[in-house]
């Protein structure tokens, strides 16, 4: 409903922003949902700034008649980060885009937020440089930073918190402050880099990232094994790390999702529990390291594994995993993912997933199993009928039986998707009255709750 | 002066502590100085608590009275840290000093604040684990965490920031929280952990921590290298770490501090810039990683290396770092060290050694370097007498012109040893407006600034 304190707020965004400030619907629509079973929230209005001033300006006059502001990357958060609870700005950064700066010599890319990981691989092609973490989709890295995603990379490379150097971040009163430096460490303070890293745009804007990049490895390796059962497959994973081999992946795929894959890709994988495995390194460490997780893999019988011989069996194998998403999705056509993200101990994995496998049993849910278990962390693709109330149910039941399970293990209700609104129901079991100092940090940068409300903390 | 208020609050200590409250001159005042050249300040009391419920109950103590508390560790701060300056408890954390926990199917040990470097250690040899944070002295978990140290090893595996999983801290008001979890990621909210690392003793009292731990490696290999220029021994360091070879540890030492080892512990290597370097893994990657620098170092005419063929050896050359504190000290006996602290860029690195190399030469300060150049980092050891104050003044003026250069160069005014009183006066500079984030956070958690007043922040 158009009042004249929207009127007027609307009348100043255009002055700033003309065409880049619309209320279309069907825009509004496309910024309101994400990736996941939440149901679309659109915003009143989208914007498009081009600049961290540009940021500022809008952050401001949002202050100023008090307008919520949503930031927005690509929309593929899953938990609902960007649903527009409370009406208000959908602050779409997708156009500032610009790779600022790759610098070689010290090992970090300046960008803008709305740069997305294939824009930035394709800019670091050939430079013998490259950034680690990425998720399943096309995200960009602003988001990624805000969620502190993680991805395949991780147990290797660690998550966004690990490679983000510095941030230019926009403030909920307008004003823009640069956190960190681009020295490989620092004592100098507290750390807002961490801070804002995961805080969901519930505490300011990021309109700038110094990232790290590190050296493509001399030899990559890549191969896929199939194991008799997810326990011995987990089992093989949790002591690779435990005896310290530097895997660059090693990924769980379920015998539903090789089903999946299969189906959707004509191939024929055994359809059992199977690890995908990347090595990298030198040509010689490399070759020592699938030696020892051969050795180690052979103990928890596995079945054989595939090799990739060259960049195009590699590339082939590797959708075997980028595929995985789609593959799922196809076995339920029609049907959204409620993709569950909890994190545990890596002793505690194998129990973990057997107890998870046996609750889906109980159910009719069509639920493969894929997971970063190198890092302990792991997702049930749950595929359900976003009109069917009764897959839903049982899939907030599935999930919340997982968070409970991996809570009383000493793991947290999510490994990398975040909070959003989708885990915040867990968020008092997982961090009890430490909630409190959350909530007077977001007081005390954020005392009006305009940016992103309702978001990373429960009400 | 006793008042009837500071006699209320020492009863109240008392009468909850007994004996472990103590007001003797001697303990006091070994209590108010740490590792540097500030000043002692010595506390009123020194309370030493045996638990997270002391702890807590004294801090309520303390904000009942409204007395100021500083956290106490085992005093290696160089900073300053530890200064009462306005007087209050000092809380001794040495004797909560119990590993609670050495879990190595999930690489993490559990500990109090007051386990020491050493200590850790002994506990873990043997167990084929390691925890590979370690400043030069013998400091406790707990002051680590606190000023997010880091030391020799963090080019290959992180700063205490990378290294802690969870922590439980008491808040100012006394309430107990806990912070992270036992999985490797999370991200389910803001990185608490990422803040009260390194916040010294500002924000609340670390009681316990998880720490990761890592598997110790297959081979180790030691080696010193002289070169003809320190620019010649940075450069190679640059190149090795821009190549990506995973050192365990590389440090320069300058010609100065190889004449202070050799006349220190009668050793004769050439009193050259130096590296110091580790290398480990798996033996045949340590092999390889070996070419690699060697390969390197040649091209910036090395002049051949030293290597440790055995352990008792490797502990010998060793011996070549770890007493370099020791051996500049008795470079000018009754001296007391003023170890600057900056981190650059590492492509900025050897241009910034030697333009501070010129101003050490514009005066006649002894100030030998090491640094932990993998990262960026050295440290410029100036010793001067406590009671000579145009040696101080000099010390200043280079340690001014070093911060100032250091943060011309993208860097940052403290690597490692935090900021305590001695590097306020350059928080403005290096964070500008960021500062107010810091100050809002510090006032939500502390509204009455007692825990560790006048430290971190510029008032």
């Amino acid at each position: 409903m158009q009042t004249p304190a929207t009127q007027t707020i609307f009348d100043d965004l255009h002055a700033l922003l003309g065409d880049r400030l619309t209320a279309d619907t069907q825009t509004r629509n496309a910024h309101g949902a994400g990736f996941s079973y939440h149901a679309c929230q659109p915003p009143d209005w989208v914007v498009y700034p081009n600049s961290t001033e540009e940021v500022a300006e809008i952050v401001r006059l949002c202050a100023q008649h008090q307008v919520p502001i949503v930031p927005f990357g690509a929309g593929t958060s899953i938990e609902g980060h960007i649903l527009a609870l409370h009406g208000g700005v959908c602050m779409d950064l997708s156009r500032m885009n610009t790779i600022l700066d790759v610098n070689t010599d010290d090992l970090y890319a300046v960008i803008q937020p709305g740069v997305t990981r294939n824009q930035l691989d394709g800019r670091l092609d050939g430079s013998g440089f490259f950034f680690p973490i990425g998720p399943g989709v096309n995200a960009t890295l602003g988001g990624m930073a805000a969620t502190r995603a993680s991805g395949t990379n991780a147990v290797r490379y660690g998550t966004m918190k690990d490679n983000v150097l510095a941030l230019t971040v926009v403030l909920p009163d307008g004003q823009m402050i640069k956190i960190g430096s681009r020295a490989r460490k620092s004592s100098t303070g507290y750390d807002l880099t961490r801070l804002f890293v995961g805080s969901e745009g519930t505490l300011g804007i990021i309109t700038e990232l110094t990232i790290r990049l590190h050296p493509y490895p001399e030899a990559i390796q890549t191969a896929i094994c199939a194991f008799p059962s997810v326990d011995a497959a987990v089992s093989t994973a949790i002591r690779v790390i435990q005896k310290g081999v530097p895997m660059a992946k090693i990924e769980l795929l379920d015998a539903l999702m090789l089903h999946a894959i299969n189906r959707y890709s004509d191939t024929n994988y055994p359809e059992k529990p199977t690890l995908f495995l990347e090595f990298n390194g030198s040509a010689l460490a490399v070759q020592e390291q699938i030696q020892t997780v051969e050795r180690i893999a052979q103990v928890f019988d596995v079945e054989g594994f595939t090799w990739a011989q060259d960049e195009a069996s590699r590339q082939k194998l590797w959708r075997v995993r980028t595929d995985a998403a789609p593959s799922a999705l196809a076995l339920r056509p029609g049907s959204t993912p409620w993709s569950t993200d909890v994190c545990v101990p890596i002793s505690k994995l194998a129990q973990c997933i057997a107890e998870t496998q046996a609750d889906i049993a109980q159910t009719d849910l069509t639920a493969p199993i894929l997971g970063h278990v190198g890092d302990g962390n792991f997702h049930v693709a749950i595929l359900i009928h976003p009109d069917d109330p009764d897959a839903l149910e049982k899939a907030n039941w599935l999930n919340s039986r997982m968070v409970h399970r991996a809570l009383a293990m000493g793991g947290t209700c999510s490994g990398e998707h975040g909070i959003g609104v989708g885990k915040l129901a867990y968020m008092e079991q997982e961090h009890g009255n430490a909630l409190a100092v959350m909530r007077a940090i977001k007081q005390a940068l954020d005392p009006h709750n305009l940016m992103n409300p309702g978001k990373l903390l429960p009400a």
